[in-house]
């Protein structure tokens, strides 16, 4: 016997900060997000009494976590596209599904699906020795950009080339030109299974080291026809590829117009600024996506919302840092992963509203620095 | 071994909603909230890994909470004083502590003390007889409200009486003066043990049969000098009675002036409209108060918060309810509390942020309806 109400079990395969917040906003929908998490300590884990363990590419882990949920999504892509169609096979349904998935694991195939589908992505080629890469360059110029074909994140299985390399990493490689650009841009769009879309406002990103370092929400420097073309381009995206939750596009803007760099389908780092700066977060939608519930408003709350990540440093140390960020900065929105801090890692986030770019962005810099340890 | 940082880990005895919401907002502050439920099916048990099970007035079981944690604190008044005490002569601190969570528990002694403090409160006398009722009533005028010196709330422990009652419940008591009010406000104040405080804006509430179903932020009908009035008044509660964390203080708005109706220390139903209507919510602030940390700010998000209180009623069915009510007001923020609906219990709140006070409360009530299956 319970007295729980009969609402869905939704299962997410990964214990990160992802998992974490959409666990946040599943307590606000009377849900309990379940995980399968790799460690009893990931994120998502130490916040949620319903944790399995088990490794994301463990067959009998994913196909037991699976059984216990009404539907299965991911905070992550690292779960391989066989074991995805496993799941697939079993009364439970699988949101996005693997043959969407595939393009946002498989980076080679998202790059000729979409040219397929008429969108531009940079010039790119397979390659497998160094003279492919030369013979790249040779037509398309120096620098190129090598890229794994799977598992490469913030700014891993990403390299930057302005000669030939002297040897290759031993995975899967493309390469593609570099784009000359004006500004890094994201759009999120979240889409049901029966087919009802709702996209947020484009947001800028400021990159550093192929990191996402700071969200600017809407993008200030963005013309209305630009934008108009990345919402276009989302949806397009997200129904072609029969994407379901949240599909996140990031997007270089270059000359001659948009152009895609990399796809996301989940909660995603560009989306954190729709926890406090959006009517409906990308957790709150997603968990609404895959359980086939209406979208919520997409909506901007204020004029100006900037997310600033938080990476740790060398002395970052959170029991003096957080009451230093929550005392500097007391219209900060914090937001803590549970992780210990290390030099370079996410540890969190911090959200500001406001009005003014710039103000705004110097609010969210000085809330992350003093978390740092640096103010 | 454990990867996490060395946060406090805080600890509130009792797992309802409000330690559910308590929880959510933990997590941001990269904690998890560590509660004592009555049940494992409670709210908070729910959807928190660090439940422990046992009775608000079981000794041996808040003793042994208590010791698991850096600071204690409360989702309801029901812990006996004498057993705060005696957590209070442990090394974990307890905040609000025994002696000034007493005027929430006993409404006789705050009646007492508010009045010392001249701070209006209703005409009142303890009684214990029929005829002690009826005296009172002969001097004030009838009708007179009869109520439980403690363990009243949501209308229960309390009687209107416009004639001599024929028995009295078998518990303590006192009578009061019904005041003529104009409007019923709340207003709450977060205080940190150094001192520091923070008041949000006041409240309107709207009650139905002693339950509050509605509150409006910023109270549209308010002047400017009545809510300067309400601000002083909480944040003197909050200092003579040496609260800590968050205090609720719900007022009558009579012609003669403001007039005291009830204290809560905890998180209260009356600002539920912070997690999404002021830049920090109650509950974060409750933490930070009671972890000794800078409050944040308190400022109202929108020209107009309203947030109405989801009631169960005859058919009220989740499964239908809540995508009927996200498919009708897509800008409403639903908050579920985990229970299995039965008629007339408070199974969640919604809240809805606009410009127009008619308007945003047609939009909250219309959710609220499609929720209860009335639409």
């Amino acid at each position: 016997m319970t007295n729980r109400p009969a609402l869905p079990r939704i299962g997410m395969v990964g214990g990160g900060q992802l998992a974490r917040m959409t666990h946040q906003a599943a307590v606000s929908l009377g849900l309990s997000l379940r995980v399968l998490a790799e460690s009893p300590e990931d994120g998502a884990a130490l916040v949620t009494g319903d944790v399995d363990v088990g490794a994301p590419d463990d067959q009998s882990a994913v196909l037991r976590f699976a059984k216990g949920c009404d539907v299965v999504t991911f905070d992550h892509e690292h779960v391989p596209t066989a074991l995805i169609q496993a799941v697939e096979q079993t009364a439970t349904p699988v949101r996005p599904g693997s043959s969407a998935l595939l393009y946002a694991q498989d980076k080679l195939a998202q790059r000729r699906r979409l040219t397929e589908l008429g969108i531009a992505v940079p010039e790119f080629a397979p390659v497998t020795t160094i003279a492919d890469v030369s013979a790249f360059a040779e037509t398309h110029g120096w620098p190129v950009v090598l890229k794994a074909v799977r598992g490469g994140y913030d700014g891993r299985g990403v390299w930057m080339l302005s000669e030939p390399p002297t040897s290759l990493p031993e995975v899967d490689l493309y390469v593609e030109q570099r784009v000359s650009l004006v500004h890094e841009l994201a759009i999120q769009v979240a889409r049901r299974p029966s087919g009802e879309m709702r996209t947020w406002p484009v947001v800028e990103t400021v990159q550093q080291d192929g990191i996402c370092v700071e969200t600017i929400a809407p993008a200030p420097r963005l013309s209305p026809a630009l934008a108009t073309d990345a919402e276009r381009l989302a949806r397009q995206l997200a129904e072609e590829l029969d994407v379901t939750g949240c599909l996140a596009v990031e997007l270089f803007e270059a000359p001659g117009g948009l152009v895609v760099n990399e796809l996301a389908m989940r909660p995603h780092n560009s989306g954190h600024w729709t926890i406090e700066g959006a009517v409906t977060s990308q957790f709150e939608q997603h968990l609404r996506a895959v359980a086939d519930w209406p979208l919520g408003d997409t909506s901007a709350q204020a004029p100006v919302t900037v997310m600033v990540n938080f990476l740790g440093a060398e002395h970052t140390d959170l029991v003096t840092g957080l009451p230093a960020a929550l005392e500097a900065v007391p219209e900060a929105h914090v937001h803590l992963y549970g992780k210990a801090p290390r030099p370079g890692r996410k540890l969190g986030h911090v959200t500001v509203l406001g009005h003014d770019v710039a103000e705004t962005r110097q609010r969210a810099q000085l809330a992350v620095a003093a978390l740092r340890g640096e103010s």
